[in-house]
């Protein structure tokens, strides 16, 4: 569906921003701070080469990179760009490893624009392509869990200077030690996570994903009628549209955790949908029954403009329309739907596309 | 006062453990489990060489070890050993140093007595030192740390083979990431801290400590009236003879923390002491006034035997004597009283030393 995207420059950010907005399904941290930042950083050291694996040597280091914690608290502890050069440093060193390569850990919020600007800062590419195609609140529920690999080498940096390394022996023990490392930096941190070479990503990463964001923001940025553009663009359906009536939010244990309602207006009114958060849009339930849930991607999006709205940003009177579309086809395995399905996050309900629970009315 | 020893063996290991759970002031870890950790190495690797720094290269690595965590869990979550096997590995490659010898980070409690166990299996000699003289709840607080040596590298690693390394900021922020890492492994960890080299560590630890250990075990072992025999061994003020009357222990946030009073009998009757803990006793309170607080040690000891009594294992009815005596000059110093004097654990007064307390009657 997408162009193949071969440099970031300013003039790609905004459309980056809006993309990467959509596929945050609320979380990954708002992208105005992103935006500025990685602004910054093109206009300090120049355009962001983008490349494909394929363009990369096998036994080149690929820094997976990312903020970890609570958005509520992304959104005023800010990175400072010190974290790029210290994780190349830090990983060169224990690897022994060249570092070839950027990666966003997930393409979704601010995640899938830092990491632009920390290409820019190393003077590295940026790989078209990110660990889960969306945003994920923990953090094993990435492609390279779904392909079998183990997180053999985690690192967390704070605006301090402080570098805490992990090797831990699974996936949901990474999530455990570097969630608790993350209060202790305060609620959020710089994260390079399941680093592994060039070669070792074959196969275990999502491919495309700058580009798509890319090309989900340029046709919405050009649209007259941006919401039904961004539908047709995602394949999305519009669950509802109406007005943000209720807002539930808390920031706990390095999660934003809550809950949003959204009340019908116009062809809508009377229905309305509650959506719960774990950083992102996990379910939307209306009276009672899911209308959509993850790993399938659940937006509230600006019934106007169709910009996405962050978690943090989500209140009380905002004009909304809640969309939902497909995730990509690793999360709908096995495996992808144990890493992340409703049941993962607590739910007692088995995953049902969203495609079938729309055609199911 | 210490013969200075060479040998830790089998017969040793009592009087040691003796020695260590007074040096514990309550904490450190109960030595019981220790003791037959250590005498199992020693059974299956043979004897530990203890040697000073004078008897080490400069430029080889020390590895001081211990276990972090609340000692309540501690006592159910022991070690199996292969700490000291990840512990080596992993400081050797990080540091590009050969390791020489191990150290206790804290002489007391089991914390004495495990790193007799690890260096027998690593085949290492047992530094005649250790970083507190004593035990002490929080990661810096340490001699390293009056020194003003920072924490440049701390690991953590638990039963599993998780390895965590702290490359920290400060002393401070050492305990607040440990602890959380230590948290999360479960509530009990062992841990490297303040890795330095045996150049390094000349000024910056405690020298004599494990003979002092075995000097006081066997001072006590040896002697028909335990009590007495100890109070002048270490130089200990007896506070009160009594009953324990209250215990009251929690375990949250990695710490064990809780109070105990004793109520006097025979020529104490009608007084009473109550001593507030976190790990170890920190304060002695009689009728609201402080008797002896932190840097100095307080302990409570079997009345007859002179058996040191760990926070976890005091309880209902026990016939104890509590005594306090002085901590190492280097708790004395401004640095040190700032590192582990009253204020440090958040007590609004300031430090007398146990002489002064006692003189004042």
């Amino acid at each position: 569906m997408s162009d193949r995207i071969r440099l970031v420059d300013a003039a790609t950010i905004s459309a980056l921003a809006r993309g990467c907005a959509i596929l945050g399904t609320g979380g990954g941290g708002e992208v105005y701070t992103g935006s500025l930042i990685a602004r910054q950083a093109i206009g300090d050291h120049g355009p962001v080469r983008v490349v494909t694996l394929d363009e990369l040597p096998d036994d080149g280091l690929l820094l997976p990179l990312g903020m970890i914690g609570a958005p509520t608290i992304a959104v005023e502890k800010i990175p400072n760009g010190g974290e790029a050069i210290r994780f190349r440093h830090h990983l060169e060193r224990l690897t022994g490893k060249t570092a070839v390569a950027v990666m966003s850990s997930e393409i979704g919020g601010s995640n899938g624009l830092l990491p632009v600007a920390w290409a820019a800062r190393l003077g590295l590419p940026l790989l078209d392509a990110d660990s889960m195609g969306r945003a994920f609140p923990e953090v094993h529920q990435v492609a390279q869990h779904v392909a079998g690999h183990h997180p053999e080498l985690i690192v967390l940096t704070d605006e301090r200077g402080s570098v805490v390394t992990l090797q831990v022996v699974s996936g949901a023990w990474a999530e455990a030690v570097a969630r608790a490392v993350t209060v202790a930096f305060g609620g959020s941190a710089a994260m390079a996570d399941y680093v592994m070479t060039v070669g070792e990503a074959r196969g275990a990463v999502i491919v495309g994903s700058v580009s798509r964001a890319i090309a989900i923001g340029r046709a919405v940025i050009g649209s007259r009628e941006p919401v039904a553009t961004l539908c047709e663009t995602v394949g999305a359906f519009r669950l509802l549209e109406g007005k943000v009536v209720d807002v539930e939010r808390t920031t706990s244990g390095g999660f934003a955790r809550g809950s949003v309602v959204v009340e019908g207006v116009g062809v809508d009114v009377g229905r309305a949908l509650r959506l719960e958060i774990q950083n992102e849009n996990l379910v939307a339930f209306e009276d009672g029954r899911v209308r959509a849930s993850v790993p399938d991607l659940i937006c509230v999006i600006d019934a106007v403009t169709a910009d996405a709205i962050a978690t943090e940003h989500v209140r009380y009177g905002q004009r909304v329309a809640v969309i939902a579309f497909p995730c990509d086809p690793i999360w709908r395995t096995a495996r992808g739907i144990e890493t992340a399905g409703p049941r993962a996050f607590g739910y007692e309900f088995d995953y049902e596309t969203v495609e079938a629970l729309v055609a199911a009315g």
